[in-house]
């Protein structure tokens, strides 16, 4: 039975788990530790975490489970950092959003009979800013949490039981598992979730180009133009890493994309143009 | 004061615009006519009219203000059929999404002496589907509503006050006006709508290429890709007449973020991709 959990990054992810742990009847110890404490203390005075550790490693160490919830090459440091420190007897997972250089680190550094557990994981789930005053208990609920590289059928008992016990908790926070192998995952993500983010971020650089210094013509743009900018508002921290754990696959879905938009804007005229629509409706149909 | 209006087409905007009317407390009475009379029935028995007319020019012959509510080539059909056969006591308006073909024709064929007003206009709202059903008293609150060339100044008193009359309706629907230059506003359009349209179409069309055969990967996408995709249901029939009278505008836009997605593709792992972050987040700043 899972008594002890600490979240290493109580931002947005971390502090949303946190909650949502709580809400789903989690009757165990949360120890949470954030590198700028200011947003470990905010994730505390919310209930997200009962205690602030001092020291990262000392609560991973005193941990069955320890949750990764902060950027990619941040979580690869951590990874090297407690493979030396945590037992066979210990869980370790993450969120991060690319996951071909997290497997292959957790190949490299755990799941051998001396070392912990890791389980790659990635909930789809978040919001357009980050940090733990935005954390939700809700966030995860009808999104998908994919894991990579399961490593629970290799393992022992004991490390078996720590995984079914985690991907039930992540189950009860409302998410939908999936698992899938690293490349696939990186490959898949470029497309459903890497590609809409950065042409969000075109677009509203484009924009801010065009009609930034005319608020009022922004207006003009309605629903339509906030949905298709909102996404603009996400920060570079959040997606360098990223860009540069993912770059291939992200290069290979944006010229796609230029392809595309070259295509219908050749084509404005041309029955073409109904195909790009009518294929675009298919994607949206029930 | 005025008493009697008909709208000539009754999808989602016509029929939107007569409940928006009844809501304002406008008091006069509504016919309502379309292509198809069960779009006019249904909008009548929503109460978006009072009557279904038979005949669309019998309608406007005996009305003060007639809205053309339908695409923009029907719309241009409807202007020259109108034109003769009205008088100078009379205003027709429209919703049509570019304004320079429409500004021209106005130009063209009213607003002299003996012929009656016309005023261009375009809201900016709708729904990525159409159609009767979707009708809602409250789509223009909130919304811009676009007014080019506006000739109410250079009318004849009857006429200035037609439009005046018009526009104070326009803003108990709960629209705000702006007034633009055709050319002007088919620029700015080609921008802030027709692009973010183009732009969903195209990104649709391709998601439906690498995931649309799998429905549980397109889930994982959660709602940045639900709302990057949401206009990708938008149908051609829509969107033709406005790829057919804006093409160079919405073409050199479409080319802008061709360019855009390509440096921000050539530079996944240089500091550019900051500042094109940066530059997104200026446009969504409050």
């Amino acid at each position: 039975m899972l008594q002890r959990i600490s979240i290493l990054g109580t931002g947005l992810l971390g502090a949303s788990a946190g909650l949502a742990l709580r809400k789903a009847g989690f009757g165990g110890r949360i120890a949470g530790w954030n590198r700028t404490a200011e947003q470990a203390h905010l994730a505390h005075e919310m209930g997200a975490i009962d205690e602030v550790a001092a020291d990262a490693v000392e609560a991973a160490r005193a941990s069955q489970v320890v949750l990764l919830a902060m950027p990619i090459f941040a979580t690869l440091d951590f990874m090297e950092k407690l493979a030396p420190v945590l037992g066979p007897e210990q869980l370790v997972t993450d969120v991060g959003s690319t996951k071909r250089m997290i497997s292959e680190a957790a190949a490299r550094l755990y799941n051998t009979p001396d070392r912990a557990v890791f389980l790659p994981g990635h909930p789809m789930a978040g919001k357009e800013r980050g940090g733990a005053a935005l954390a939700d208990a809700d966030l995860f609920r009808g999104a998908v949490w994919l894991f990579t590289d399961d490593p629970g059928a290799r393992r022992s008992a004991h490390g078996a039981a720590l995984v079914a016990e985690w991907r039930k908790w992540v189950g009860l926070m409302g998410a939908k598992t999936l698992d899938l192998h690293a490349a696939r995952h990186d490959d898949l993500v470029a497309w459903v979730s890497h590609l809409p983010q950065f042409t969000a971020t075109a677009l509203s650089a484009l924009l801010e180009e065009e009609v930034g210094a005319a608020p009022e013509l922004r207006d003009v743009g309605g629903r339509a133009l906030r949905e298709m900018t909102r996404l603009g508002a996400s920060p570079f921290s959040m997606w360098r890493d990223i860009a540069h754990t993912n770059t291939e696959a992200v290069a290979r879905a944006l010229q796609a994309l230029e392809q595309h938009l070259a295509h219908l804007r050749e084509n404005l005229r041309t029955p073409a143009l109904r195909e790009e629509f009518e294929q675009a409706n298919r994607f949206r149909r029930e």
